[in-house]
């Protein structure tokens, strides 16, 4: 995304969720749930570029799914740079400054396309329709819902289920908190327009931050034993938290190494290949430091953290083993 | 201070070391060493009142030379508040505004006093002579160098030796280096006018916070199982270094609360009450925060870091007994 840029009067953040919601759908059949505004796109391999900048967290949800479900191949990569304008994500970093897929310099062309008179955020991610150059959505929500539910056929064989049907209501649940108070509350902290709106940002992040912490101590993921949509989307924040937000948006009780669950859940997910080898600490810190003039005006870009720390053993998978352990016994005596 | 405003052509930062010089010394003795400008004026109990901000690091390392030698009761003190403004420190949060021994609103007053044509940095420190109400020096180093020679037969009984005559020479290397690479360096972070000259500040920062580390490993104190002045002047700096200089000079490469030496000998010093009484967190923070708005244009006053740590046990008074024993084992082997 990019279009964080609204406050109310009181000074809190609020995030422009207006967004181009059509879907892209197996066969283009109607969805059961979501957004159906426009007729439904169908899923063909090959057909729709995602355009997700590693930069931004919101298009990093939709790169590490991309790759946990192995769409790859169908499912081609548009990478915008990490320093936009005010008014577009740009391939000025790609030879010529053309995206090769698109054949584009700048997303707002993308967006232009399919509406001569879109006047709302250029924003990542964004499934574009190859032929004909045009948005279909970038409905971030949705966009990694559908690769799921719609792409299924075009999934790797042991691709993991990231929508498990018996955890659903407590997943939305969850999903719905780490939204609001921790994916969002992180800007809620950087761009509250007075002392007053921050300190009640703060306060709701790091309330949030102590249940999650709560949670992952007992749980080797947000759900349980496996992963799921709802990791995905705690991971794309987590991974940003001592390069950017701690410092950048004062969301500094402390850092992620500081918090042990946190942190070696975080170090868990992004040692595999799906959640680290999408994750680029130069592009995240650049994109924040640099794009946002208004928090941090000389530009200069912080050298630290020391990242050392995200290739160390996390024994997280140790956790769910003990956990399965004593639950037997449990069920045993 | 407040006066850290020039910055060369290559944009690195440079401090403006252009002070009052003169000395207050012992029935106003020619001093041995040191700057000798003016005629030396004499330490009499109550005559001088200490101008020193809480927030302030060079201010409060006499704050913490002044309680450690037990000289509140002959040396008055004045403290401003956090937030002075371009010209002058002042005493806007003292009841009615005003210094209740000194009897003014800024500090300005007392350096036009002084001199009518003053045009240089409105500092802290600075000793005022009370008659006249004229600041006699805000030469930060040699205050608190002549609070420990000049003004000795006002000691407490039990007063630390803080410039121990046999490690004079090491403690003089080892103060440059913290001078040159840590207390100023943390500034040359945050207010370089490049991302080159920030890069190679930061270097420099953190070679010096290694070395530090190092030192610390195998040593209590900085020269080693007593307290000397080196250690006051690197104090000053590391109690500000989470709260203020991580996120806000962006000396990020880890938080002092992670490097295990440094954070356990800044504790062992804060939970002293010379050190940990003249600390005061929210005043440290506004300073900066509010202040510094070309770093902060928002004013907006981070609400962590989490303090909860400093007053953890340390157990560094373990490290030097045991390195006393191991001492004593391989003498007597």
């Amino acid at each position: 995304m990019n279009s964080y840029v609204s406050s109310s009067e009181s000074g809190s953040f609020e995030r422009d969720m207006d967004y181009l919601p059509d879907r892209i759908t197996r066969g283009g059949r109607r969805p059961s749930d979501g957004p159906v505004v426009g007729e439904p796109w169908p899923v063909e391999p090959g057909r729709y570029c995602l355009v997700a900048a590693p930069a931004c967290p919101w298009a990093s949800r939709s790169l590490v799914v991309r790759k946990l479900l192995g769409l790859e191949d169908v499912l081609p990569l548009a990478t915008p740079g990490p320093v936009h304008d005010e008014r577009s994500w740009n391939f000025d970093e790609q030879p010529g400054g053309i995206d090769p897929v698109l054949g584009i310099h700048r997303l707002q062309e993308a967006y232009l396309a399919r509406d001569p008179a879109y006047d709302k955020g250029i924003t990542v991610p964004a499934m574009v329709d190859i032929p004909s150059g045009k948005v279909v959505t970038n409905d971030f929500p949705w966009i990694t819902h559908d690769l799921f539910f719609e792409w299924s056929e075009h999934h790797r064989s042991d691709a993991p289920d990231l929508w498990p049907d018996h955890l659903r209501d407590e997943m939305e649940e969850v999903m719905e908190r780490v939204f609001t108070d921790v994916n969002n509350g992180v800007y809620s902290c950087g761009f509250a327009g007075s002392q007053e709106a921050y300190e009640e940002a703060y306060d709701t992040l790091w309330s949030a931050m102590d249940w999650l912490e709560e949670r992952l101590t007992t749980r080797r993921y947000l759900m349980g034993d496996e992963i799921t949509e709802a990791d995905v989307r705690l991971f794309t924040t987590l991974v940003r938290f001592d390069a950017v937000y701690h410092s950048h948006f004062k969301c500094n009780r402390s850092k992620l190494v500081e918090l042990p669950a946190l942190w070696g859940y975080a170090r868990d997910l992004f040692q595999q290949p799906a959640f680290g080898e999408t994750v680029d600490f130069e592009q995240i810190k650049r994109h924040y430091y640099v794009v946002q003039d208004d928090l941090n005006p000389t530009g200069i870009v912080p050298t630290g953290p020391d990242l050392k720390g995200w290739w160390t053993p996390h024994h997280r998978d140790q956790l769910a083993k003990d956990l399965t352990d004593r639950t037997n016994v449990r069920r045993a005596g």
